[in-house]
């Protein structure tokens, strides 16, 4: 099968399972499964599940079990953007496009939206009894590696670090990488480490493919950097130009764009030896790593 | 040991714990686990966690393990106290006679406060190789308990409900009952259920402190209401007619003062009957349950 091929089918058993999930719920709480199900289904790459997906795939791990880790980073992933967008963070109108959660269901129906996309990852990636091939042993691995990359040292650190960097004007790359290892790398870097636990892989395979995720993720957000400064609004589903209007600090304020495109491809071809021991394997990652730099959304 | 040094005991096992957990984390998102520690650290009543450990004591639990999964509920209740707080939601600007999280530290921090919370919870508690009996498969269970409780079947669904309530003027007390069921029962009765597993009971005794807790729970939230109504200002912490201020319906508005104090007393009473399957056993759980209901905050 050919990359976009194979793409569209990790894709779509992603919104097949999430559209499973989130299906109609009449209950007296409804308002709020509505609220999650508008932002999870609001489209995105599903770049993390298709990770999860194409790393457990390339070690011949089960899917099935692989599907469901992926699918629980997804909700987290939803939840991260929903409390992001809230107005006492970015105080963001669109996303992908269309309204954001509050905007579309008030402020607290969203944040109680974003709890429950947070818990209801727990919920699901704990569920240990409909795993076909995983242990409870590997479930609760799966639960803590999850839940650090999401939490204070990872993601949420990240989220922190950005609230203080937007009043400083002397962020350096040292700061900025930091922030981004965390904010966004930790998660994209849970991902893929997911998928290799879906496959019982080795500690040098878990290393590797968690290795390639954090190149992957750092030339990700440049990426998002560069499209925030030249991408093309209806494409991107968001205005650009709103780093600059927010006056922060990105890689391309900092390293201009020119140095900020040579980073992405340098960091794209260190994917690549990341991914070597996996030989021939690893052509759907390596065939991601360059799709995800040349990407116009 | 009579009762209310045992209690102590308990709490105290809670908040040594806390305070490791909790030990200055020198790091540049510092000032979130500053928030997260001010809030879980501002008192309270330790219920839930006090709860989890009597039970596995009467069960002959492993009490460390109990402890973890206490401590790991305290995270979420504490969690739920800063969201409940936020602007957007009950706009409170005092909680246990401190400013409220964001009062202190502002939206953003406190709103990431609770989500660090909230991951944490389960970062804690999935730490399996901490356990010292729980297996993998009981570690895996207690995180799907304690997510659902928590989750948009449990406590965020009975917040949904208790927002959707204070819009209207109709609520009766079946609706009442399916709000506080959910939005604190969910975790007082998680509480319970944890103990029992950390001791690895029968369904029939999980079954018995499960409704113990329920009925405990349902108890706990009328003398809340009765508090809020006639309550000591300087002993609760918090000023009192919030309920009356905010035109809340409460088992007080709904039934009057003399009949809400009754349902507390029955409900004691009904307590008292599930715990009769474990005998002698049980002094300590009745000892607490009479304890609640004579509380003055």
């Amino acid at each position: 099968m050919d990359f976009k091929n194979k793409l569209q089918t990790y894709i779509n058993m992603v919104n097949d399972e999430l559209q499973k999930v989130f299906m109609a719920k009449p209950c007296p709480e409804e308002i709020v499964y509505k609220a999650m199900e508008y932002s999870i289904m609001a489209g995105g790459k599903r770049l993390r599940p298709v990770l999860t997906l194409a790393v457990s795939d390339m070690l011949d791990g089960d899917m099935d079990d692989a599907l469901r880790f992926g699918v629980a980073v997804e909700h987290i992933h939803t939840y991260s953007l929903i409390h992001d967008d809230l107005p006492c963070m970015d105080n963001d109108d669109l996303r992908r496009g269309l309204p954001t959660c509050h905007k579309k269901f008030g402020e607290a129906t969203a944040l109680l939206a974003g709890d429950g996309l947070l818990t209801g990852a727990f919920e699901y990636i704990s569920d240990y009894k409909r795993y076909k091939s995983a242990t409870p042993e590997t479930v609760a691995k799966a639960v803590l590696e999850l839940s650090s990359a999401a939490g204070c040292g990872g993601m949420i650190g990240g989220q922190v670090v950005d609230l203080e960097c937007e009043r400083r004007s002397d962020v350096d790359e040292k700061t900025l990488n930091y922030l981004h290892k965390k904010k966004t790398g930790a998660l994209i870097r849970v991902s893929a480490v997911l998928g290799a636990l879906a496959a019982t892989a080795d500690k040098r395979y878990i290393d590797a493919v968690a290795d390639f995720a954090e190149k992957l993720g750092l030339a990700f957000q440049i990426q998002d950097d560069i499209l925030d400064c030249i991408g093309d609004e209806s494409v991107l589903g968001k205005p650009i130009g709103s780093d600059a209007e927010n006056q922060k600090t990105t890689y391309v304020t900092l390293l201009g764009l020119d140095a900020a495109r040579e980073k992405v491809e340098q960091l794209t071809n260190d994917t690549m030896s990341s991914l070597d021991i996996f030989g021939e394997k690893a052509a759907f990652l390596k065939e991601l790593a360059i799709y995800l730099m040349d990407r116009k959304n």
